[in-house]
């Protein structure tokens, strides 16, 4: 889909939301003729509308609503648009008793048009609609009439409510909300409701949220025991043992296949002086979201990222051109100063560490090291069942550094490089950063949600302000380009979503624990001892739980699978005497005997394949 | 050797070092009769004695003065003791125009005695003595003869200066220094001395001071690319790539030996609320060495140590006696705000790590557990050929949390385990923290220096102070011990004294380059490549570099030994004819010509066994 269908049907979906929003107010005013109107505006997947009623909303009031709003969808009403002066329209909602329309009107006035499509919406974060460039004075207003009601709008609306498919909607919830957000209002109920243009898309959203509910990664890892999070320090997890075992996984993995041959790891300070941030720009621009503290009388701040550290050793080196690309990594944790409100889980967090590495080498170089990369994030998301989508090659803005020959030259590497790595992409003219071209791509897990995780970016900037140079092969001294390169992005955050996409099931080289062992009673307690001590010595590193507790085998399987426990091991009279494991995975598939060599053959495989 | 008699010897070598200290004032005098004098107090090592002279002193003058103190002292002069009144001392020194004595002098009759040994001795670090209790008003001085020289001195000398030995004694240089350390005062000449009690001593201190400087970490290190410093962060390492291969090595080790089954690593936050201090006691403790900042109007803290954070993971959890010993792990980097003018090299560092573990246990574990502590430690110390000297079992202190009994059940405990793990100890009784008993010990490096690296600490505040319990046997809730723990201490230090304990050759399994590829020629390339091809597929672990610069064999030799590569393979026409590889070790030693695969299974079976 190109960019443009892609807003044609963006702006589709906001006419029906929008409408849908029109309908809903009308059904309320039918069933409560004194109910008094806030503001509707659409929002991510369908819309919501604030009322000030007479009484609380039951769950068998919204029943009533939303049938009431598919009879009305079905009379196929028109949208019609009525424009008066400010005035007419202050009027008009006075003979209405709808105060809350009055003061938007007012607002409207006050502000101009810069600012109507905000009052009017309320909330335009997720609705995707921007505020219009320049501000006018207004002195008219749009109002759109759906059979009997009139609603002060700017518009956007399906022609016909015929257009609106009854079974592509549904009330969702209730909510209370300030008029305006600010406790000094009186509190309005907040009707919300989902849409979609089929009844396919609503379903499949349904399912959706139920899974996602099920998968969240804030209630699975802890339940899981893989982290958890203490107000005592908001926003940076808490890794649990058996959380460390999976990040202790991911950091070997990305030692191995982000990084491996020919990338130099190092570990830089996480505490700076402010003078290294001001070299760097970020203490002009960045200062805000760092934590900054006092030392002997100077200001320092911990990382928020490891680029300025990485420039300053560069610097202290003395590299030639037979030394790049010279590629320095770093898994240290990055400090980020986010407002408490704003934290969530693992995905938005305050410390988290990156599979970062900066890539110092000359232009000639680019097209071939970034194919490299291209080649490794293909390769990462395979093992992790993940796709890659919405390829884009972001090319110079109108505001940037350097040369338009250094433009071209890096922008014809990109390409090259996605061409070389066989990846399928379009061209994002001018959308790059002010210091250099990017490809940017979206991860697709099982839930068909897309994610911004891998980052190759090129940077012309930091090397110049760092003063960095290397001497070429004609014995000048030149400026080596940057590559930013993150591929699975912040440990953290990866593994939020990892927990998600596997909804905690984590394949068997991630697991905290691959193996339980489970003795059916008491009785093969001893047996299952001897299974443990010869696994144990196959395999020092496999990770082994013998549950010899004297419970019902009932509850141990139970209690296994609940903690997503790839296989287990079921020891009764028949295996002990057979000299056998019963081989039951947590999904409940059982594989029967089994000799013990055949299942460690099996789960080694298993381990050096990353199934 | 006992406390009491390492006073005694103590005592000893301070009444020699003072003498000399005399002999070089009497010589002084001789040589320039209008010297004023300043203070000769005892340092480590020997002493020292300012000086107001007419003249810079010339190497020449040294080996004068050196040659009279010998002079002096082997014409067996006594030391004779004078005491007056601070009036008629005052009245001598006058007459001896000594005016920096007179104004020592008065500083005692100001200050009283508990100032008087400060005053005289100007330099109190080091020197092992320490200020009276109570200040006494003084009326009083003593000063002693020695031939024909007088000094205002406190005392404690050699009853007769035949008792110094002439080869056991050397002035060692001579420096700058204020008049009491004040830049408005006259600048005198300081000149060291060194003095031991045998001339062996005297050999063995100079010939470990060469020794010392050559192995200086602080120069080493970046020598060797393991690390460096930089202002920017000061007195936090940046590990640079080949530093960091050691760094993961150790951690590796730490995995592998101080740590292991049983162990469970967990990652903390490394910034905390000022709460979690509070609780902890460091907010009220250690709050200045504390690196703080604000965040959303609330005082947090970067971490100094890992405890406070391991309790309130504990508190997280529900646990019973089945869970005990708990053992909570963790190697995050602590940080210590350290001035910034007492930082020195790894040694004394602002950011650093740990091999770190709590654990949470029932008394009557106590024993078991420490003993298998104290084995770890011998296992340890013994592959990096340390020993373990001066075991102390400190027990309970006048102040102290806990009843009579706990500490008697610990302190028996700790006996037991130092006996289970049969190591000789003594008792250091009363010397425990108020907190609980300990187990103190040194490690002795290859330059017969004393270190405290491993830490063995009982707990019982910390638990209480987290109101921390388990579920005991009987269904009791009862209070966990905690054990603080670290075998090795911090990473940084660590990897600081092993610098100097190996001068730089660390052993093969931690050497960041363990084997260098050296073609005699460019003829020889080819083959070099193969056998770098070859060494990779046989261990993709083996960290090899192959140097195929156009430089001669010597120069690659040369650099490599520098680099403390621990093996070269130097190939020339014989070997590529042979398929073989010469090989040579840092140290110069040829093996000579090897198959590729025995040179394999050499390294191998090295590195296996930590060599």
């Amino acid at each position: 889909m190109t960019q443009d269908n892609y807003m044609d049907k963006e702006q589709k979906l906001n006419n029906l939301r929008h409408s849908l929003a029109h309908l809903l107010a009308s059904a309320v005013l039918e069933m409560f003729p004194k109910a008094q109107l806030g503001v509707g505006p659409v929002i991510e997947n369908g819309f919501f509308y604030d009322f000030l009623l007479p009484r609380s909303l039951t769950p068998e009031d919204i029943k009533v609503l939303e049938k009431r709003m598919r009879a009305l969808a079905q009379s196929k009403l028109a949208f019609e648009r009525i424009e008066m002066s400010t005035i007419e329209a202050k009027e008009f909602f006075k003979g209405q008793n709808q105060p809350f329309k009055i003061q938007l009107i007012e607002d409207m006035e006050k502000f101009g048009t810069t600012k109507a499509d905000e009052i009017l919406n309320a909330e335009p974060r997720g609705t995707g609609l921007q505020p219009r460039n320049h501000a006018e004075s207004v002195d008219k207003v749009s109002l759109y009439k759906t059979g009997k009601f009139i609603d002060l709008c700017r518009g956007g609306h399906v022609e016909n409510t015929s257009q609106i498919k009854s079974d592509a909607f549904k009330l969702d919830k209730v909510s209370g909300a300030y008029w305006r957000g600010d406790q000094a209002n009186p509190q309005m109920q907040r009707i919300y409701g989902l849409a979609f243009e089929t009844k396919g898309e609503l379903v499949e959203y349904l399912k959706l949220q139920e899974e996602l509910a099920k998968r969240d990664h804030r209630v699975v890892g802890p339940r899981l025991g893989l982290f958890l999070f203490n107000d005592m320090s908001p926003g940076i997890p808490f890794y649990q043992p058996k959380g460390m075992v999976v990040r202790n996984e991911l950091e070997a993995f990305v030692r191995e296949v982000s990084y491996g041959p020919g990338y130099s790891e190092v570990k830089l300070p996480q505490l700076f002086d402010s003078e290294l941030w001001k070299t760097s720009g970020h203490w002009e621009h960045y200062k805000d979201d760092m934590f900054v503290l006092e030392v002997e009388e100077k200001q320092f701040a911990l990382k928020p990222m490891n680029c300025p550290g990485h420039m300053l050793l560069y610097k202290q080196g003395l590299y030639s051109y037979r030394d790049l690309p010279l590629r320095m990594a770093e898994m240290s944790t990055l400090f980020r100063n986010e407002l408490t409100g704003v934290l969530s889980g693992l995905t938005r967090v305050r410390g988290f560490a990156q599979d970062d590495c900066h890539i110092f080498l000359a232009p000639e170089q680019i097209a071939d090291e970034v194919a490299d990369l291209l080649k490794r994030i293909t390769k990462i998301y395979k093992i992790f069942g993940m796709e890659i989508e919405d390829v884009y090659l972001s090319t110079r803005p109108e505001k940037s550094l350097g040369t338009q020959e250094e433009w071209q030259m890096a922008e014809m590497a990109l390409a090259e490089a996605l061409r070389k790595a066989k990846w399928e992409f379009e061209i994002n003219q001018g959308d790059g950063a002010f210091y250099g071209p990017k490809i940017d791509m979206s991860i697709k897990d099982v839930l068909g949600r897309k994610w911004q995780l891998a980052t190759v970016q090129l940077d012309f900037q930091m090397p110049k302000r760092f003063s960095l140079d290397y001497v070429a092969k004609d014995g000048a001294r030149k400026t080596p380009v940057v590559i930013h390169r993150a591929l699975i992005g912040s440990f953290e955050r990866f593994m939020g979503i990892l927990i998600e996409h596997y909804a905690g099931a984590l394949p068997l080289w991630l697991s905290p624990v691959q193996v339980a062992i489970l003795p059916i009673s008491r009785k093969q307690n001893a047996y299952a001892k001897k299974v443990l001590k010869e696994l144990r010595m196959q395999n020092e590193e496999f990770r082994i739980e013998l549950d010899d507790r004297d419970e019902s085998i009932g509850k141990k399987i139970r209690e296994a699978s609940m903690q997503k426990i790839p296989y287990q091991l079921i020891l009764g009279d028949k295996e002990v005497k057979a000299k056998k494991v019963a081989v039951r995975t947590r999904e409940g598939k059982d594989s029967g005997a089994m000799a013990l060599k055949k299942f460690v053959e099996k789960i080694q495989t298993e381990i050096e394949k990353k199934k």
